[in-house]
């Protein structure tokens, strides 16, 4: 092991605001050999998520605050490089939380196997992993769809935006997405079989819902937060369920966040609001997943992906193009073999 | 009938903001006759409740838009006076909504017969009515309390707060109640039996609060929105239940209403926050005042009663009372014999 590099993307900084180069350092060293019981993984794909924003805070959430000086934490897909763990041999693909870094060592308990005989290893990250799995919780665990539904999505063309419309028509819903721009409202409409799809930069949000809603919203699953949120509140159906996914509008906020002034619509209508990550439905994802694989082996979900190809020390850059809006499917980085 | 009198208070007006004497008027016309089937009551109670304002408002709700010119929607404890309709007799106790008004007539079909050797006829409008059943299905249906939780009210020394708290403390939760004034904490915690109370005017609420939540908040029932939704909503715990009743701060809001940034501790604490309307559980409401009339016969709920005495024409009066804040328990007005 020991030519081989260890090229590490570490927090060094808390931003204000949008995040920065800077608040990240590159280190190099060497890669070190697993431990007994230990794995040894090659980094193969990295995540790159509107989450990792809240992470670099100093502020305890779901998931225990990053220090300063540690790898930024992501969701990957590795190679089993060596392994000194029954469960593992080397060559397998599995999806954990390796990092920003070119290797990782852990004790495997975390990992998930990836069977790459089903699908690509990227899957993973994708109709496969946080994407597939975060839609699928929100809309069927939480948001409760029923057939007939009509489900309002926001950050539609976004990895989790893109499965949510496509489970709801798999389920017998009726998809309505909020995206921007016209390319991607085409492509929710004619690629992911949405029923309508309203472009938020171009056109008036609450006017455009109200003709693409008629019968108004029975699931809102928000990706956004911020004014989407409080204009998609104000459609919602009796007994609806608004299902908070995210709120990427808000997470570079330097001023406090919007809060959603139409949550009085959730008395007048009788409706909830509650928010999930889909790590609590741990229990659930083999049943979850052996679904997802079937709809995707019919066709009836695709998962765009959005690869930036390069090394770690691309990871910053890459975060950004989350918050301007202009990746386009799942966004990850695919490191060099 | 002839010789009878009946005052009614019609809404003429819309107010923005605060409402004002001026938008209501007092017509005065002849009590008319009952018809085959209905029922001639004689209105002794009316309950003076902050989703009034709601209702002045041209706008559909959970009911519908009052008319300019009806009589002001109010709920009531009537008398019949005489009765064409087998189900009622002259004498009997009935609560409705018969409205802001001397004499009422309809079909009965809506009323539910007040037990009068179980309680005086007022508590209909209190414990066994609209205050105790919000608080009971706001804390135990939408709420989900379990035993042992730690249940948040605002607007606790009002009357669906002061169930609130005392039924949280009944099902073996602990009550933290959040009023204006010292006297109203006193209450709370002297009378009521709640285990803290945190004084909105005097207290940094946040603060207090954290002091008197040391385990966070597992139900949060607020009846006030505004500030002490958002500060309430920072504690919450895991899987958190946040029970929207009302908003009473935003009620007369002339701009809009503020919505709580921290509805992302939704996401964060995987918790829901949900609106109700006790209409809606009335297929349950038989099962529920028996429990209500068992805690009341055990001394476990006392229902504070504010009893204006006069006639209609202190409707206007009455109501600011409300928004003022100057209510001291369940505000009614006991209209002369």
């Amino acid at each position: 092991m020991s030519n081989r590099l260890n090229r590490q993307v570490r927090l060094v900084a808390r931003p204000a605001g949008l995040p920065k180069p800077t608040d990240w350092t590159i280190t190099e060293g060497p890669v070190v050999d697993p431990g007994p019981g230990e794995v040894l993984v090659k980094v193969r794909y990295i995540s790159v998520d509107p989450a990792m924003r809240g992470w670099m805070n100093d502020r305890a959430s779901y998931v225990p605050v990053l220090s300063l000086g540690t790898v930024m934490r992501a969701l990957t897909v590795s190679e089993v490089v060596e392994s000194n763990n029954d469960a593992y041999q080397a060559g397998d693909w599995v999806a954990g939380m390796d990092g920003v870094q070119d290797y990782a060592i852990s004790d495997g308990s975390q990992y998930l196997k990836a069977d790459t005989t089903l699908a690509p290893p990227q899957t993973y990250l994708c109709t496969l992993g946080i994407a597939g799995l975060t839609a699928y919780c929100g809309l069927l665990e939480v948001g409760q769809l029923q057939a007939g539904n009509t489900v309002l999505v926001s950050g539609a063309a976004g990895s989790v935006g893109a499965h949510v419309g496509q489970i709801a028509k798999a389920r017998g819903g009726r998809a309505v997405g909020i995206a921007g721009g016209a390319e991607k409202c085409t492509y929710l409409i004619d690629e992911l079989g949405f029923d309508a799809a309203v472009d938020y930069k171009n056109e008036n949000l609450y006017k455009s819902l109200k003709q693409a809603c008629p019968d108004g919203v029975d699931v809102f699953f928000d990706n956004v937060g911020g004014d989407t949120l409080n204009v998609g509140l104000a459609l919602i159906n009796l007994g609806a369920r608004v299902v908070i996914c995210g709120a990427i509008s808000q997470y570079n906020n330097t001023t406090p966040v919007e809060g959603p002034s139409n949550y009085t619509m959730l008395l007048i209508r009788r409706s909830r609001m509650e928010g999930f990550i889909y790590f609590d439905f741990r229990d659930k994802w083999p049943a979850m997943l052996k679904d997802l694989a079937a709809w995707r082996a019919e066709g009836k979900i695709t998962g765009r992906e959005d690869i930036a190809e390069g090394a770690v020390d691309i990871f910053p850059d890459t975060l950004l193009r989350l918050f301007r809006g202009d990746n386009f499917g799942k966004l990850m980085i695919k490191l060099p073999e």
